[in-house]
């Protein structure tokens, strides 16, 4: 039985072909690799998005256009490489100038800042949905999930948990100008491209963190095949998250909470000195959540462990 | 003011950056084109399908994904390629194991006759729809819409007008035998890819016939800067046409009627026998239908110059 996305994943797995000469990482990564020649390969990979799951009506044209094109970028950022080309098929339900050069002001923002080309797409009328197909290139060797190695350093960039707490707020008017400033990471999340390049000289595997860290983390582990240790309070958060987030809900925004399209990876060791650099360097901070382990996913807090029950997102259950 | 698809893509053209080094064909033909070395290229096109402009609740979850790939194989093939990569963008209202399964099945049938891989794609809940982009390479040279020359003769491959005709027969009780068979074409319409791989070789232009072959001929006429005699008389169509379609309503079925797929190339007077041998290998009718001119097109039936107002589909006029 068909019973969710990984379901329909394994299916199309074991029953239709997924990998051929040239292709060095199909389904399962952020994206997928098709090498060019010996140095180059193309990192290709596609999202939709749909009003509901990822944009509400309370979004503008602009917002949409920038978290759209965001969303996929944050998948070339995880693989450590450098976005080229989009590809965008979208469906309007009509036809509103003002809507369009809004939509396309926000893509405009993305694709300048990266220096990207939109080379092709397709137009349609039916319920609002954006599907974007992005082109990178490695600029150095390419960050998978399952490079992990025991005993590397687990890292995060950026505070998480904003986007959910956003979410979680919208409608409590008694905290409008937090939710003004939580909004951001909600509806104009930062591509990590520039920090995912650097990343890719030396970090041993990567995620970007769209479903919630809990979820996310466990696809290092799997794909890496080891375990981890996380400890759920060094996981930097936003400090205004401790005034609008019932303390009880603080961590299903951390941890359970997706869309902050950060970067998760790991590195060894003895590359804690280069992690700072690149902090500095991108005025991102980044900070060391767990370690890698031989097997298991075991959280902490405070020190000691404790049960964590969150699964992040899935669109079917 | 935005008013149509081809508004929406001048705005575009005229604000985002749409080419970059190495984009050898951007926005403006069937798909983009990305050199990769001195004789490689890649060939990237996007197609989404929804119900409603691309299929029916009478569509079976088999003939849904058959068409689905199919329709986006056609970019390739018009374009003179082979299909490697597939990417898959689907938005499902709920997960009925059967319904996928069977969707699948049509997938895989195009996936195991052209050999190629689905690599990667993203599953979401939402009103049915499919986007699918596919990655083709060169095995000749790429066939552009641009390269028709003066005295150049215009042929179609198949018959034209049938997927129309079957749309317009299915309510009709009287023609259901009828109905049947011209569903076909609408339903699961072949990918010429192996025909268009033929004519990469010698050809001059392509196109696949989706929009219908009146609006589709005018974008080689554009792209080519030249003209056209077409003689509509001389479009191949299905002779069930003429017992199910009203004769008044016969050439718009055949020149106005899209997502035939077949494919109209252009090619040197010199070039007629190499097109019967590829008929005749590829068991494909293929029709002379007119000459490429200077400047205009022109519509003859009969040998008489006769007037024609037929537009082909925008999704949005």
């Amino acid at each position: 039985m068909i019973k969710n996305e990984d379901h329909i994943i394994e299916f199309i797995k074991s029953n239709i072909k997924t990998t051929s000469k040239d292709v060095l990482k199909s389904i399962g990564d952020d994206c997928a690799v098709i090498r060019v020649d010996r140095l180059r390969s193309f990192v290709v990979t596609t999202d939709t998005s749909l009003l509901g799951p990822h944009f509400t009506k309370d979004y503008s044209p602009y917002e949409i256009g920038y978290k759209c094109l965001a969303t996929n970028l944050s998948d070339i950022a995880a693989m450590g490489c450098k976005p080229l080309y989009a590809l965008m098929a979208i469906t309007l339900p009509n036809l509103k100038s003002s809507w369009i050069k809004f939509f396309y002001k926000g893509i405009k923002e993305l694709t300048d800042e990266f220096n990207m080309a939109i080379i092709g797409g397709d137009i349609n009328k039916g319920p609002l949905s954006i599907s974007i197909q992005i082109i990178g290139i490695n600029k150095h060797k390419i960050l998978y999930r399952g490079g992990a190695k025991i005993n590397d350093e687990i890292y995060v960039s950026g505070e998480l948990g904003s986007a959910r707490a956003a979410l979680m707020t919208k409608t409590n008017k008694k905290y409008i100008n937090e939710y003004r400033i939580l909004k951001k990471s909600l509806h104009m999340p930062k591509p990590r491209i520039d920090l995912g390049i650097d990343l890719s000289k030396f970090a041993t595997s990567c995620i970007d963190i769209s479903d919630g860290i809990a979820k996310d983390i466990k696809n290092i582990i799997k794909e890496s095949k080891c375990g981890a240790n996380i400890h759920i309070d060094h996981i930097p958060y936003n400090k205004k998250l401790n005034k609008v987030i019932q303390k009880n809900k603080l961590y299903e925004c951390i941890i359970g909470g997706g869309e902050d399209y950060e970067l998760c990876f790991t590195a060894n060791i003895n590359d804690k000195n280069k992690i700072e650099k690149l902090s500095k360097k991108h005025n991102i901070i980044i900070t060391k959540i767990g370690t890698i382990t031989k097997q298991n996913i075991n959280y902490y807090q405070y020190g000691k462990k404790i049960k964590l029950s969150l699964k992040g997102f899935d669109h079917f259950s």
